[in-house]
């Protein structure tokens, strides 16, 4: 990693032996990547007539995650969460770097944690180019990742925004939600169980192939990490628009707690809006967990319930505190 | 900045609210940004013929900075720190993602941390273009910088690496060393004390300027954050040479405290080498503190003192630990 001993690790292992030992090895590579760990900074060449798409996302132990999680799962959280906003731009992700701050440096829990990290960086073909390796009274992982987003023929940005919604639009999510809510109790009080709602909550889906071949036919777009219905309310207002939402059309993991599914975080499915239903019907050949959940339209800026489930609070949104 | 609420800092005032009063205006722009804050992701034009030179540096209170130490002075510091690694590969600031983790929210210190930021972005001409503001039990503060680093005409690249030494070049060094290390008694007794060396400290100079006109002069170069003696150690083995330094050259912020000058971290010169003297004459010139200490020669890979100062012990690096 372009890194400085000024954070050596001194319990177990150094923070050189540490990167070369867990870091440098079995990640993907990028063909762009010109220089990765090892220098002062890493150095990559855009391809031609591309946008670069970037988002650093940071997960806390026992505000995120639980600190007692396994760290192979811990890591693939991480990248994926963080990665999951690439696919909500469209985005194809080329690299990644990891900052990594450690109560200890203990390597069977490094190694664990690059496995994980390698699983979910193969998976996305995502290369790691860099990082910064620290000491803290708390685990904390921030992970920057970047992708590439080509210009169409007019050189104009392809980039799925929270803006561009217009009324009548149809509003669509990307599947059934509320898996990694409602995996909650599950995951705190048994962090290793990977079973049932876990596997949301541990595993997101990055819906990257989707995001991507939503370039042009969505009018925008965005990642559900806080709740489907504050989120909307993110799009409601970077699009001064009303979002009217029928929670009936909505899929959640668990009709029988629709209120915890349209309110709870972590899920990580597509929200986004379209003129064009032919062109989603089409993707749904591919994407069948495509559904409408409502439509967009003029009139006060924010999310609007409507159908008979009136008891959902549209304002709750998901907070780790 | 491409945020997300599953962060909301409750105490006081809300993570939205607090980019918004904190990190959304103010800051210098960048033409080449697209998209910057409060959407997923940023969106970034990459210019055409240049490549993309990244790092990622994290600072934890109370182990790279004292956590009592006022916020503008460690926002000042971590963006500078940051920024040093694009002067040592000769790349141009464009932007910078900030991953904030905070013990509490606490608007008086985010407002004074905001002011030292912005002085230090403008001061670099380097946009904020994103970021993650996350609660944890300790300040830790991760900046990713990027910059633009033009391709030569035959598009090859022009990164200064620590790799490219050869037999024969002359060491350099871009100023006096050991101030900022000299500083610390002082800074860890009154955090709030910026006279003195403690400018080093807080303020380290970041030689973008240098740096880029060292593009094609110098064969290596790296930032020196860990003391000079180790960083050279880094040149020696990636470049598979003896670097033969002269102590008695090297000009120290207190010639009386020379181990603690050459072993001291934090000062941010750069150390390069070069096989061009004529054209490093003339950049000092502009930057006259530019100094020899030494010649690359073949032999074993490492450092060795020269002179009579063979008290000093070249393998000893400056660890926060």
């Amino acid at each position: 990693m372009s890194k400085k001993t000024d954070d050596v690790l001194s319990t177990n292992i150094g923070e050189f032996e540490l990167i070369r030992r867990f870091f440098c090895s079995d990640f993907p590579s990028s063909p762009d990547t010109v220089i990765a760990i090892g220098d002062d900074a890493s150095v990559v060449k855009p391809p031609p007539n591309t946008e670069l798409v970037q988002s650093i996302d940071t997960q806390v132990a026992d505000v995120h995650f639980p600190a007692t999680a396994p760290a192979h799962l811990i890591a693939q959280r991480a990248l994926r969460c963080a990665a999951s906003d690439l696919a909500a731009m469209g985005a194809t992700p080329q690299g990644f770097h990891l900052a990594l701050t450690l109560p200890e440096s203990n390597a069977h829990w490094l190694a664990d944690f690059s496995d994980g990290l390698k699983k979910a960086a193969h998976e996305l073909q995502i290369a790691l180019i860099g990082g910064d390796t620290t000491r803290g009274k708390q685990l904390v992982i921030s992970v920057a990742v970047q992708g590439w987003l080509a210009l169409d023929s007019n050189s104009t940005s392809q980039a799925l925004t929270r803006s561009g919604a217009q009324a009548g639009d149809v509003i669509y999510c990307s599947g059934p939600i509320g898996a990694a809510a409602l995996a909650l109790p599950q995951v705190l009080h048994n962090p290793a169980d990977i079973s049932g709602f876990a596997q949301a909550y541990y595993f997101p889906k990055v819906h990257l192939s989707l995001g991507q071949k939503l370039q042009g036919v969505a009018s925008s777009c965005m990642d559900i990490s806080d709740g489907l219905l504050q989120d909307a309310g993110h799009i409601a207002r970077a699009s001064g628009l009303t979002l009217e939402i029928d929670p009936e059309k909505i899929q959640c993991a668990d009709p029988q707690q629709k209120q915890q599914c349209l309110t709870g975080g972590d899920d990580y499915q597509l929200l986004f809006t379209s003129s064009n239903p032919d062109t989603i019907a089409e993707l749904q050949q591919q994407f069948p967990a495509v559904h409408q959940i409502g439509v967009c339209k003029k009139g006060p800026t924010g999310v609007i319930l409507t159908g008979p489930s009136s008891e959902i609070t549209a304002t709750s949104g998901f907070s780790h505190f």
